[in-house]
């Protein structure tokens, strides 16, 4: 992408507004006219003007901007410490930042705690007037961020719906429900009837919750049973290996599951019993992670569209910017199941020519 | 970390300097004088203007302070998209955020393209005049940015030396030779001779060939041999699949590896003779990426120290900040070898037995 005119500041120190000023003949009032009002110039000063402050490569500077137009062109975003880094927020922060820079917005980060979503840094960008709006993501049922950032009236949209059912702001989210839906009819097509699910405990996540019911429908949209088939644990390798057993002791032909780690999980239990992902049950993990496409078997699992997610939230904040009180918008995106090779037909059959059947 | 005073402009809207000065009695310049040059008041006058702004809750706000103090208290980072979203810079960016908040900083995030390192955003960020100074990452031996900052007056800091050998400003790196050093003397203790390297292409990476050149100055060390034992290749998980196949023929029983990614290839070409990683041939990684830990078996790596890389980072930048002209500062941090499963003694013998002997 070439760049548009530069600025000479970067050579000879700023152009200031009183250089243009004095190229142009007229006062800085005039100047300032030009660039924030410019009907109120006759035609051919907003004519000279114009042509200095392009010949000059003036540029308002951003501050100045801020001060004048009570805008910052900066959208807040918390981050949590590198130990809590997740990469599917890590690859929707990189496709903020993109879907920004082209609005001419930039993404300023603030470092949050670790854990559930609170208010901390959120009032200290505000209170010096640093943000024109937030993108917020990590968005849980005792979210409080929703509501206070409403009641304020700052502009905002989450990465993630009110899962309290409260109807506050705008977001956009992933419909997780239809993704581990997909899942269940991907393997129903391959002859699977013994479908499990391995979550997280309930309640516990709005979108774990989410994932489970999408599993939960399908299954009995197919007359198949739910019942002592659902496993639920911490999103944790060791845990989920020692909470899919009673599971593939049931009979489970293939697993389902709200996330890649636990889907490993499921593989390192199937490995414990001299089992095989992929030849003997078939599993699904969620969030396609970097992790998964590179695992043996390779992992099949729902992938979330985070480069539309970016570029919406994106869309609807600076929507919201400009209407305040324009009805909220309300997003739910498609994921899409990444077919790999952990999914295998039930006892053992070719996956291939199951799908055939 | 309980927050400090809140200013009330979330209820009430902001207070400003005019609301200060009318409580105190005394001129705006004078509330101004107070914050920014307090040695001109009269010690009452201070104490009163100070109480008033203490009750009220006054902050001046980020654009007036960027005017006065042409500082915006913003670092600038650039990021790349998300479909070239590493795992170990975003771990970095994380902890670069954290050590940026508790200096009083924030991350300023621009979209820079993808691939080698370019001057695209940066030229922007300036002529708006919105940040104090960079953060580089992903630096490079081509690398034109230190010294077009530096040509420019503008403070910066890399995660990463200048590869080219050119001495041009700050930088915090991770000795990438110390770690592939570490990995060798690990293996030899074992009973390890057969030491083999899968790296990136000579030259094509400043990263890549410190790390090979760890290798190889360990190997000497010992006396081992070296020649015909490099393999070369781009960083993607077939391509070292093929790239090891020679060094695994020749009798190679442990692989040092430039990075996960490679190491994730070994596997692969392990498991396609029957062998396994950690069993029949150990294998290290470096970078210690979150897939590491979770693979099967558990992939020995060497990890950065990246919230000290963070940390340091900002205390350079600051530094250079305060004082332009000083002696450049450079600093080059000691990764740590993660000994994991993917390690055996060689011949399949017992690696804590090894370790004994």
């Amino acid at each position: 992408m070439p760049r548009s005119k530069s600025n000479s500041s970067a050579k000879n120190g700023p152009v200031t507004l009183a250089m243009v000023a004095a190229r142009a003949g007229v006062s800085t009032q005039t100047v300032s006219n030009a660039i924030n009002s410019p009907g109120m110039l006759r035609p051919e000063t907003l004519e000279r003007v114009s042509r200095v402050i392009e010949e000059m490569g003036y540029r308002p500077s951003r501050a100045a901007q801020t001060l004048r137009t009570r805008s910052s062109k900066l959208i807040g975003y918390g981050v949590q410490p590198a130990l809590a880094s997740s990469p599917v927020l890590d690859r929707f922060l990189h496709a903020l930042s993109q879907a920004a820079d082209e609005a001419g917005y930039r993404i300023l980060l603030f470092a949050c705690p670790p854990g559930l979503p609170t208010l901390e840094g959120y009032e200290e960008l505000l209170d010096q007037h640093e943000v024109d709006g937030f993108v917020l993501s990590g968005t849980e049922r005792d979210d409080p961020r929703q509501a206070w950032l409403a009641k304020r009236g700052v502009p905002f949209v989450g990465f993630g719906r009110m899962w309290s059912g409260r109807k506050i702001g705008d977001w956009v989210d992933v419909d997780g429900a239809s993704g581990t839906d997909a899942a269940v009819e991907h393997l129903v097509a391959l002859g699977h009837r013994e479908i499990a699910f391995l979550g997280w405990e309930r309640g516990a996540s709005g979108a774990g919750d989410d994932r489970a019911e999408g599993w939960q429908r399908a299954m009995h949209r197919h007359g198949l049973p739910t019942r002592g088939r659902r496993g639920q644990t911490v999103n944790d390798i060791d845990a989920a290996r020692a909470a899919v057993k009673p599971l593939l002791d049931a009979g489970a032909t293939a697993v389902v599951t709200a996330s890649d780690m636990l889907a490993l999980g499921c593989y390192q239990a199937l490995r414990e019993r001299g089992a095989a992902p992929g030849r003997d049950v078939a599993v699904v993990g969620f969030d396609d992670s970097p992790t998964a496409e590179i695992l043996f078997p390779a992992l099949a699992s729902v992938a979330q569209p985070l480069e539309e997610v970016g570029r919406e939230c994106v869309r609807l904040l600076l929507a919201r910017m400009a209407a305040p009180d324009a009805a909220p918008e309300r997003l739910l995106l498609e994921p899409s199941l990444m077919v790999r090779d952990s999914i295998c037909a039930p006892d053992g059959g070719d996956a291939a020519s199951g799908l055939a059947d």
